[in-house]
């Protein structure tokens, strides 16, 4: 049995609806069906998902909306109309949307998990209809019926265990199961969302559920490239990754696949393979436990920028018991959180996302790490970017150090740091962000140049 | 004004108590003369202060410690005999130790840390006299006298701030002063060591209280070698050092000079330079706030063995706040002191030093880390291997980096751990130990080979 996933581009139109009804329809283990809200049909156009954010918006502030309800209904009325879908479906999927608008809102973040998650929950009616109006056996299934239960955390929901064991029931229905993704159901019943293109979730959370033998996530690009195509063109595809692997480039910026979305595979080691609706016999990029060794020690490289650096200097810090411990927790009580934490003798360095710190958050930091820990200096640096060569060969390949350092030498790239031999399947290169493209490009041509994929 | 200290080789003999006196009478600038307990005359002598460490635990077995009583007075007698000096100073040096060994035993801490430091004070005695007999004007000085106050860490002393103030007063005597160094006397006037090879902080200690424009460190080696010369043989000099590439240095294991010593000296900003009294014209080794960078980026190769590393891995760590810390914690709360903590998104490596473990400490840290922090995995590696390169102008140079990976790749051997950019002065590589002397050759070979000194 296959849990398929769409994004929302994949569903955008009715040719596109056209196209995942063929995949489905290719394949009789395809049965469980995951599907986003109506994506972009082209580049400055709007997701259905942030025309409801500003529709719940204006609603909850008295404004003026029908003009944004027409444009989301519209988008739906569109996809129908291209597959010769009757009007009841339509109907329906508007007055469920303004019954829901004009509803409750004593509690307007609850009222918003609603408002975003009906655009999948809509959009998971309507391609039960076009199946079921092209003669497959297939019907709309609620998360609510279904059982996913998740934790009251909107925006950010996590599945609650029980939830799987429920979820196993969705094999013994004969029928293709279409289902929205990006949301679930708190234990009072109500909707709360995951964090943003949850819908890879959803698929993973029923993948586990119904032990799938994979769970296949449909994209817009034929693969997960081996590095962003932004900055290296028509960059080499991946075609096997390990969920480490998958995980790390995923930390640095890799967005084809949602980070958390791996933990229910990873958990039930199911293979997840991200493949393109647009170009369905393409293999795509296949992730798993373990693949076999190929093509050089590097399998990826990933990049993010907006990282800030804090230097904590020291005389004999190394002899004093507990000062690392000391200064994460005044991190912590800023309520931050680190990436990495590089020491010295006398230093130690605190990688840290920018967008946690502040002007006002720097200085109590800088005051605390002072004054509590007697500090000799205590420098924030900003705009570092994290380089990760990532692969699970790499550790045992002599030279990988050498052969990175140099390209970048050879590029004539300061590396402010190295983090070697702590992840078992990636390398880490810091630089300035000025110089982040130029990294990526000296580091891709080293290792993939000369690979055949 | 120069405070001057000499080693236990450097006074080992008459003959060399003779090069003492004409390196303090060759420059009118010395004038306070730090002196250690006599060393080793050949390679498998005793020193003085290991005999006596023997001699007090035999009076405090109450065995017979004749034998060794008389041993160590004729280290003296002998030193007196080679200068010509009368009897008298060596029935006081005589007298002195067997009060001391006859005295209160009430407290044996107490009664150790006195007999082992006699070895220095009745060696400034000797010194002072020898001194005197050639006609120069100097005299012995006490700690006690001269205000050297120190914690009650009997081993391990740290100087009292208030020391400072007194000692200063000692610019005023006209005479050559001859301090034991070593000790300092508590606040009840009991005598306190420092740690091994504490002369080198006595010396530092008064330099800083005197203000003295230099503190001269005689040892028996020309200079400090850019790296350990039983892994490479002639090693290049080290001409100037900071403090910082000193006590890097220090870190992995050069010992030329004592690494706390280097303290009160960097306080005062005051120069340390390392010479040698069988050599006294050569220049020796300088170190100071700041150098001319000169000879490329890297200034020394250290090395040190037994290390081991705790590796932690858990799915999701870097979205846990406080993860880092509570591992800490934990090693805290096993008396552990780490060393560094690289850490990757999904895993932390701790690193330590191996002699704070042995199996049941490991088997508790592995299970409180599984437990309290649901790690997924814990793992101890022994015999590591660190290797530091350091230099203050190796953040400024493109490739060194790559240099050194290059240098290690080659010589075939495989790097466990990078850490670079944490220390300003320094890069870290993690070896397997076995192949730790390989791998120190193979980047002294690139960093020094070609260098001139």
């Amino acid at each position: 049995m296959k849990v398929v996933k769409f994004g929302g581009s994949s569903l955008a139109s009715g040719a596109q609806v056209e196209k995942v009804y063929h995949i489905i329809a290719s394949d009789p283990d395809r049965k469980i069906v995951v599907v986003s809200a109506p994506g972009k049909r082209y580049s400055d156009d709007i997701k259905v998902t942030d025309l409801l954010i500003s529709c719940a918006e204006k609603y909850l502030n008295g404004e003026d909306a029908s003009g944004l309800v027409e444009t989301i209904i519209s988008r739906y009325k569109s996809i129908a109309e291209e597959l010769n879908l009757s009007n009841a479906i339509i109907n329906k999927i508007s007055d469920d949307l303004l019954t829901l608008l004009s509803g409750d809102k004593t509690n307007p973040a609850s009222f918003i998990e609603a408002v975003k998650a009906s655009g999948e929950d809509n959009n998971a009616k309507l391609v039960a209809a076009a199946f079921k109006h092209k003669g497959m056996d297939a019907h709309y299934v609620s998360p609510k019926e279904a059982g996913l239960l998740v934790s009251n955390d909107p925006g950010n929901a996590r599945v609650l265990p029980e939830s799987y064991q429920r979820l196993y029931a969705l094999r013994d229905q004969p029928d293709v199961i279409v289902f929205p993704g990006f949301f679930g159901y708190n234990t009072d019943g109500e909707v709360v969302t995951f964090s943003r293109s949850g819908s890879d979730i959803t698929g993973s959370i029923l993948a586990n559920g119904v032990k799938a033998d994979i769970y296949e996530n449909f994209t817009d690009v034929d693969a997960v490239y081996a590095v962003n195509p932004h900055i290296v063109e028509n960059p080499k595809e991946i075609r096997e990754l390990t969920y480490r692997e998958m995980r790390e480039l995923s930390y640095c910026g890799f967005s084809v696949f949602h980070d958390e979305a791996l933990i229910p595979a990873f958990r039930a080691s199911i293979p997840v393979n991200v493949k393109n609706t647009n170009n369905p016999e393409a293999p795509g990029t296949l992730i798993m436990s373990a693949r076999e060794n190929r093509n050089g020690p590097v399998v990826g490289i990933a990049s993010d920028d907006k990282f800030s650096s804090i230097y904590v200097g020291k005389y004999m810090m190394n002899k004093e018991i507990g000062f690392g411990r000391k200064i994460l927790l005044i991190l912590e009580e800023f309520g931050l959180s680190f990436e990495h934490i590089p020491s010295g003798i006398d230093d130690i360095t605190i990688i840290v996302r920018q967008n946690q710190l502040n002007e006002k958050i720097e200085q109590g930091i800088v005051e605390r790490i002072k004054n509590d820990l007697d500090a000799d200096e205590v420098r924030i640096e900003h705009n570092l970017a994290l380089i990760m060569l990532v692969g699970e060969g790499m550790r045992q390949e002599v030279g990988t150090a050498a052969r990175a350092s140099k390209a970048l030498a050879e590029a004539n790239i300061n590396i402010e740091m190295i983090n070697q031999g702590s992840s078992e399947t990636s390398m880490m290169f810091g630089v300035k962000e000025t110089v982040e493209k130029k990294a990526v490009r000296a580091l891709y041509e080293e290792f993939f140049a000369s690979v055949r994929v």
